[in-house]
């Protein structure tokens, strides 16, 4: 992290302040396009992490395709000059009516749609019919992982896609319709566990070979672990695509069918590259046996997730002049002072670091001065795009980016507080 | 609850849809206001619960005065025409430069500054003194109360006001500049629980006992609990106002001194009175093993308090022409069906019901068909209000006002989606 340049941004546009470096996404998206796959590949981003058109733009420069999970989010991506042939909509939605309209006038522009309901299903089939359109599914695989041990995106406690036992209801009504699902997709949540990933691939794999003689492409879904902390490891993602190469090799033996690979990172893609830049406000103690406790100008309406998911993301102190006086990936540091982070919000779990019980957890740090930066690390995914913005009546923070020439680029401004009230009557 | 009125009002204008009742307003505000008291009583609306203009108004009528949480809220209820005089700010905020003008400005014109650190007495006290400016101290207890069992707005987690280890060090500097505290503020959290509210107050009188000579008033802050489920009690304002009152005839028959009383409930005055009302837009089941899902047109995104407290609502489901099929109010309800009602986010924990675990939890309900509408209620506090409400780039729902003569009243408009892309560049 460049601390003389955040400390820049943050004198010309005023903290909190979304930060995001072009230069890591740029590299992140290359490495995800050169994963290792046997017949072809497509990296759709899972757009519901950062949505910001300039970003989308930069991503979409890359060669990625995007993965929306809104109707909102495919117009909005349109709206960021990316095709509706590249884009696949896979949402919980099921419009009808005007809503319904929408949907067809895209998928006739070539949106890719990835039906993930019987009753999905039967509100497009005969519009899919008529028009000769092929169809995804997301399939429901009765397994999952994830980052909560309890929350997982593909067991029984969560109902994304078409569960395996309603699959041969969804097929008898796709055969007496003349339905092609041409793409089959499973995702079962964030984590990345290489075993995971590999029993995930095998397991889609035979789904595809039991129940989708007309796919032509799997799409694996995303769930590529980005480290953000320093005990934590990334992913593979050349280990992950060898593997994947195999099986859809080893597939295409068996079967003589070439199937293309699709996956649909967010994290990997943005988390990295964003940082959110605050400022130290206040300091206080409670008491001696108590805790140290920073006050940042910028806490849970900028980045909900310690709260939501007890996420744990890297800490920077940067000086006021900008000189780094503290990085949580130095493991050299010697310091002993110790602090909560907290926000400025009247809510008692405005906190930047909390435990799974809702917790407050003092962090090691070089202690900061009051009007020095507190840089929050790993928040380019899930935190301007996921979070209670205008809570406190706190207005939306500005986004910034830093650009791969070095320069400082507004994305986003900040909002107003006559913006909050605008739609009040 | 008026399962037509709601029927009627998702067909004007659609849903979600954020759904007030004027007249429980009221009702409450009426109850808050008869509190029993020694020598005088002023009730404080924390406004951050629900800061809509319309609302504001409403409960202002009604002689409640206002609790801002921030300069923005401050801001906020003055444009909703509630004079400075009737505001108290009580903020994680250390304003300076332009915005400690700005703080002065309203201070000038008779806003209440409840200072919460030393730092935000060192960066008032000259102006404070120049203009014989009185204040008000928020004090921390080193004890606390709240829903969630280990992160208390008053214990050593947390950082709200002025800890009595720093008091000295506080007042000596105000005698310096000859600052004068003539209310004193202690809130300890959201529960109601009487034995805590009185062993609070008892803790109050002391402090103000033993530091604050010149304080007139006492705010014991908000906490009063609302029952929302079956199961739960709400606060007995009387019984708390009663043994609120003892003690200050007490302290006064002690002292000498007559202390009025401060309140400041958020919850209690507007939670029963939100609605948001959903539409049933699928059905799914995790299979033979697994759990009936209905899918919402809102959640998370509407009401996040489940997915942040596992908070519990009451759930209704309305049919389409209006009748109410289930209340989770009605004791004699004998169905057996059981469902998680889940939002529409690409997010697993996009539900309605979760445990402290983060597991989404079946409820019993009736059926409903897709069409119907479910009704979440209790949600009129920290819904609107505290809500990641663009996430997977959903709008954010419309509000609509139930007015006491029962006619329906928008009181914010549908959010567009160039609105939430309006400041991109």
């Amino acid at each position: 992290m460049d601390s003389k340049i955040m400390a820049a941004a943050a004198k010309e546009y005023g903290t909190p302040l979304y930060f995001y470096n072009e230069q890591i996404i740029i590299d992140n998206c290359k490495t995800l396009m050169s994963m290792p796959n046997a017949f072809g590949l497509t990296v759709r981003y899972a757009m519901k992490a950062n949505s910001n058109r300039s970003l989308l733009k930069i991503i979409s420069s890359q060669g990625l395709k995007i993965d929306a999970s809104s109707m909102n989010e495919a117009i909005r991506a349109h709206l960021a000059g990316i095709p509706h042939n590249d884009i696949i909509l896979t949402s919980q939605e099921a419009p009808i009516n005007d809503e319904l309209k929408a949907l067809e006038e895209m998928i006739k522009q070539g949106l890719k749609y990835n039906i993930c309901s019987l009753q999905q299903l039967y509100n497009i089939g005969d519009f899919a019919s008529q028009n000769n359109v092929t169809l995804a599914m997301r399939v429901h695989p009765g397994l999952g992982s994830g980052e909560s041990a309890t929350r997982n995106t593909g067991d029984n406690y969560s109902c994304f896609g078409m569960h395996l036992s309603d699959i041969d209801k969804a097929l008898e009504y796709a055969k007496s319709k003349g339905l092609v699902f041409d793409l089959v997709h499973v995702h079962i949540g964030s984590g990345g566990d290489p075993a995971v990933w590999q029993s995930n691939i095998d397991h889609e794999l035979n789904i595809i070979e039991q129940y989708f003689p007309d796919a032509e492409a799997v799409n694996f879904g995303g769930g590529f672990k980005v480290a953000r902390m320093p005990d934590e490891k990334s992913a593979n993602i050349e280990e992950l695509g060898k593997y994947a190469k195999q099986r859809i090799e080893e597939f295409y033996k068996r079967t003589g069918r070439k199937l293309k690979m699709e996956i649909e990172p967010g994290n990997y893609v943005i988390t990295l590259s964003g940082f959110i830049i605050t400022q130290v406000i206040d300091k206080k103690r409670t008491g001696e046996q108590g805790f140290n406790f920073i006050i940042l100008d910028g806490g849970m309406e900028v980045n909900t997730r310690p709260l939501l998911y007890a996420a744990r993301h890297p800490f920077y102190v940067v000086s006021k002049s900008g000189d780094l006086l503290y990085s949580d990936l130095d493991k050299n540091f010697k310091g002993t002072y110790k602090a909560v982070p907290v926000g400025r919000c009247c809510e008692s779990g405005d906190s930047q670091s909390l435990d799974s019980e809702g917790q407050s957890v003092p962090r090691i740090m070089a202690e900061p001065e009051i009007g020095d930066y507190f840089v929050i690390g790993g928040t380019g995914a899930y935190c301007s795009s996921m979070s209670p913005m205008n809570y406190n009546s706190h207005v939306q923070a500005p986004e910034v980016l830093s650009t791969k020439e070095g320069k400082l680029k507004v994305i986003r401004k900040l909002q107003t507080l006559e913006q909050i009230m605008e739609n009040e009557i």
